[in-house]
């Protein structure tokens, strides 16, 4: 049930290994303690296996990517792979150069990734080899709505199928699938589009989630964005009338950090197609 | 007018590509969405023409350079050039290493910015060949009062003219200037001397500005000077007898997320000489 | 005395090099403001002496590090020695990878450091190598409490003998000692554990605090340990029922912007052994 797999990661406190940009590393890491888990970054890659070694899950983000911590990258997921930890990729910023869409590709060919977790505009760059990207934030075309869901379901179902993987792909509607089930989820606010790095966070937090649930992925990977999504309302509702995205980064994180399992199953919103 | 640059960033929401140091990228994309635009960071030569093409803007930070990412400086430089995309210089520490004065002039022999924007320190380095740099601060011996303003006013025209740039020098009062008008600027606080990056950040928006004003981009960089400084007074109004330079950061970007073109008019403390 | 250990840092305001991590980088920078200091921050090898010249103290904090990096550690390192500065290492994961414990290792074999800050679990690492090590984090196993106080008063004194450096241990009770005394500290909140950093920040603080006492140094790193657990203290009771990890970093740095040495040592909780 949703509220087992946060109470889970505040029980086990998965160590997660992060290759990620420098953007928004910092709220990375505090969006993973606030949830009761514990982060460690390194993207050197003479430490890389050393250091996934000694952890329970690996995300890794191609935001601010550059050749050394792509090759870090590679070597830190294979050894994730060999010792059976769970594996995300966010691929920030894919259809926005050839070197991260490719970087993206090469790392799903040698690498399972449990989830791929990104927005409409980069999934449609991996899945389709096109899309409208608007540098790492998803194109107006893309977004996912009432109107397109059905397609929209049916395409990250497919995705799910091809590539092996559970597929997150968030933004006003969050889909969830793997190949038979999704999750459509309604958590969340438009400010959160305000702020840098809500995608990258989701992905450090979907990581705690796995890797506290690995038996159950699926509702993990889930459960993790529906907390992210309420956590943003939450953030929302404590917005003084003159704070902004910069107060709502720390409320958001903060809301994460008091929730528990009640809180996120009572403020829920999703139904499984 | 200075409320139409600010309004321009909101309807127009250009995407700035971003080569900045890692110390404040946070904040310089937080405040970039803030504004009404849209950030990306990318800082690897193989990806940096490409980042930089889907963009409207360049905004080069030298701050936590190094060889690969000078190499990128260079790639996006050309390239947003080729583009006639705006590009903006701020060359963090320049005259306290050797490495970082001669980036910038080798950068500027390269490529024409439409903005350079320093400190007093990092412009007279760049412009006489010497200053007297406290790392990346203005030395007390360098302020810019109205004891030697007429001075200070000649001295960035005559280097306006010279580098064939508008030169944005900011600090106790901010001076943006071409050859031929400067636009003395009173807005601010020094409480913002506490926080890093306020600098950087300004380069970000004003970045944005120029890029949703390209024709006005003296009126532009002042606009955004005159934001940021605006943003500061209100920043300030905000603290709590607790609350010090962290909270303060949140406030300024806060300010400038609430801001709209009528309370920028209205707060504007400027004169054109 | 301690509170002169503080407002020596708001007089003098020390330039303090930082060769940190990416992760908590910006809120290392926004506390040495905080406290009184100029922080510039600077990990390319070309530059690298030249930047730890201007400055009057070295803090070399080695999460995520790099090749790269690891060369600009030894070079600004050996420079500072050369000048006379006071350099601080802290081995953020020592322990943790090989990389990590090797890199810390190197460093101590060619560098004196005055003081070496780190986890019970990266100490150990260091002085017996080997720990039990949690990523970044201290080890349960590893906990400094009253039941084994005298144990680890000995461990510590013993490797501050055998290193020559001051060590400054922190947790639950922090412990800061040279040969002959150490200084047994009960500030701080369990709660700063839930911020990235917290140590980060510390190494950071009590450098510029090294480099304004430099004629006092253990009593300057005991200082600089008190106000970091004060500011937590503070910063908790600051704490809005919602409010969690994110606030709290920023109600810490703010504390120590707010803190002057009258509050410093009223507030401070300690004994000398």
């Amino acid at each position: 049930m949703i509220e087992d797999c946060l109470e889970n990661v505040r029980s086990i406190s998965p160590l997660i290994h992060n290759i990620t940009n420098y953007v928004t590393v910092n709220d990375v890491a505090n969006i993973e303690l606030a949830c009761g888990a514990s982060p460690i970054m390194a993207d050197e890659p003479d430490e890389a296996e050393d250091i996934t070694s000694i952890c329970n899950g690996l995300n890794i983000n191609i935001g601010t990517l550059n050749k050394r911590t792509i090759e870090a990258m590679h070597l830190a997921g294979k050894k994730a792979m060999s010792l059976g930890h769970v594996i995300l990729l966010d691929p920030v910023g894919a259809g926005a150069s050839a070197l991260r869409t490719n970087t993206a590709v090469d790392l799903m060919e040698e690498i399972h990734f449990d989830v791929i977790r990104g927005n409409v505009s980069e999934l449609k760059a991996l899945a389709l080899g096109s899309s409208s990207t608007k540098g790492v934030d998803a194109s107006a075309a893309d977004v996912v709505s009432d109107d397109n869901l059905d397609s929209m379901v049916a395409f990250i179902k497919d995705y799910a199928a091809k590539s092996g993987s559970i597929i997150a792909m968030t933004g006003a509607i969050d889909l969830v699938a793997d190949d038979s089930a999704c999750y459509v989820i309604r958590n969340g606010k438009k400010e959160m589009s305000s702020i840098t790095g809500t995608g990258c966070q989701l992905s450090g937090l979907m990581t705690a989630y796995l890797a506290a649930n690995p038996g159950n992925k699926l509702e993990a990977a889930a459960a993790a964005v529906m907390e992210m999504g309420l956590a943003g309302e939450i953030g929302v509702s404590h917005l003084l009338p003159y704070e902004g995205n910069s107060s709502l980064r720390n409320h958001i994180i903060d809301a994460v950090y008091r929730m528990d399992g009640t809180s996120l199953r009572n403020g829920a919103r999703y139904e499984v197609r």
